[in-house]
């Protein structure tokens, strides 16, 4: 893959970078690639971040065939950037876009136009504690066309902007609110791919919670409402006797990179990780029991997330007294050490931008 | 609400209305109305046709903030032109936006909206037999802002393009495959609602059904897949016995206005219209048993499109010989004679543009 650039008349103004928060700063430039039915992906390029104009009957305003992936670029103590498993990101999205029924974008050419964006960007990887470059890849059906149907062509982008430290005074757990109305995915649908429609569906079970007092909400499964699945927007873990819980990725469960790596530590740790299915009664009994040692989210954005205490109907159980677990500390400790560069990258998992 | 006009220097030319197909030539106008949490809804206005700017981290284009309706307007032998129950997706398009937590467009605004617009692209309003002026009203979160949260701004716009006639020869009944693995709704989701992630979740339904040599895909309930819910991007109707059968729309089905059309006139001529569930396992013994009379798929688009052929795994059901039915041509034949006015509209449907 080729990519040409075009350059910018005049850089941005950079913010101030010790109140960065999320998303909010988009960097200079963006990355950029077109695919047709008839000569596929063509015209890779990186050009100034701006407006893209598109046809208002775009299926993607309409049918939302669009998927995305989240990771970021860390500043190591010597200066350097590196990545975070971005192939894992790539791979993602190309199960995603299967599912969806888009195109491909080949793996080495995602981590290519990662690597060629952040290199760019390098003046905006942000070098404060816990600070980081997020990295926006996404694709959408750019045809303009009313009947639904698989798009004749698509644009895959990049974006980036820098981002704040997730925790600014050390792990803060959350309250969990088990939401058991609404549904985030069902076996058979398109639970685990980041598609937007997931997200757009998953907005009111938010809401909902966020108007109880709680700041996130506990899925359960599409069929039977009684396992439990995700939180929010990240996956979510239980340390039960001594045991870590998650739910299997087996179509309704996003197959998180964080996720991952956790599961890797745990075990090279002798955790016994169970990665099945863990029904709410099951859990809210453990947690009555005293057993239900510790909870957290995992994902991207936050590492960790903490959880100081999960709310069912009107049982509710604090965990750990509504502090941040050992475990959780030192996972978030080791992954983040890892990922910024402090600590020996003995996964092979980081890599460096040149 | 007032609605100012932006006049288009040059008209766009007028297609071969013998040749009009589906959803491929815009009109010269489009609405569009502007929302934010501040003011709400502003700047209403009625202007030239063609790309619209947006910017690249817009939610629409990662968490599918988005709901659509589809309605046409019909040209009677008059020369008058009319709509058809139009409060009714005014009303849908309110439903889905709450389910999706996006702002209510409000119905009287609707209504007005489309009637301005079709007045205005009057001219655009075909009169050969059984060709229409589709309409679609969509609405999209236009934030920039790559946090996942109810966006802070929203365009609602229409859309408008001469169709042609769905059947060029008369009914056409089409062979629909049951779809056993895949899903498009479940209860606690956004089944009843015309969001964007519905449709592109269905795609892979629809190429799969297409390469097993299947027009169209039957979709069973998201929970046990036993029950039939919808087909393709139409509600479905049974014939049993001389009864009718359709899925009721309690959250995973839409609410079709053409659905809810044909209940009526059922009803009206005696039939007993069930809205039940109905589980596959008994519809495909009834065919075999020749109680399975008539088979019918009901939506904007096509209005009625009988089904000649269902098949379930291994097994298949002929119905009616693969021919339309009697009573799947009534309807048609009364439904349109409503909306084009060649019928006597007794429900008071139908309401003039002018």
């Amino acid at each position: 893959m080729e990519i040409r650039f075009e350059k910018r008349e005049q850089l941005k103004e950079k913010p101030d970078w010790n109140n960065l928060g999320f998303g909010k700063y988009m960097t200079d430039y963006m990355f950029v690639c077109d695919w047709d039915r008839e000569i596929g992906w063509h015209d890779a390029r990186i050009v100034p971040e701006g407006p893209i104009e598109l046809d208002p009957a775009c299926m993607t305003l309409h049918y939302a065939q669009e998927t995305f992936e989240g990771m970021k670029a860390y500043r190591r103590e010597d200066g350097k950037i590196q990545l975070f498993r971005p192939e894992m990101n790539a791979k993602r999205m190309i199960n995603s876009n299967e599912r969806l029924c888009m195109p491909a974008f080949p793996v080495e050419d995602f981590v290519a136009a990662v690597k060629a964006l952040v290199k760019t960007e390098q003046d905006w990887v942000p070098s404060q504690k816990d600070t980081s470059l997020y990295i926006r890849p996404f694709m959408f059906a750019t045809e303009a066309a009313l009947g639904v149907h698989m798009a004749k062509s698509y644009k895959f982008m990049i974006l980036c902007c820098p981002v704040g430290a997730y925790y600014a005074t050390g792990l803060d757990p959350v309250k969990i609110l088990v939401e058991n109305e609404l549904v985030r995915a069902v076996a058979g649908g398109t639970g685990f791919t980041k598609c937007g429609g997931n997200y757009a569906g998953s907005i009111a079970g938010q809401v909902k919670a966020e108007k109880l007092g709680y700041s996130q909400v506990l899925w359960l499964d599409g069929n039977e409402r009684k396992y439990v699945e995700e939180v929010g927007t990240m996956n979510i873990m239980f340390k039960i006797d001594g045991e870590i819980w998650t739910a299997p990725t087996v179509g309704t469960v996003l197959p998180g990179v964080t996720r991952d790596s956790m599961i890797h530590l745990l075990r090279d740790w002798g955790y016994n990780v169970r990665e099945e299915r863990l029904a709410i009664d099951d859990l809210m009994k453990a947690g009555h029991e005293g057993k239900l040692e510790e909870v957290f989210g995992t994902g991207t954005a936050a590492v960790i997330s903490p959880v100081g205490e999960l709310r069912f109907k009107d049982d509710v159980v604090v965990i750990n007294g509504g502090k941040t677990g050992e475990l959780t500390q030192k996972l978030y400790d080791t992954l983040t050490g890892i990922q910024w560069g402090r600590l020996e990258d003995k996964y092979g998992w980081t890599t460096l931008v040149d």
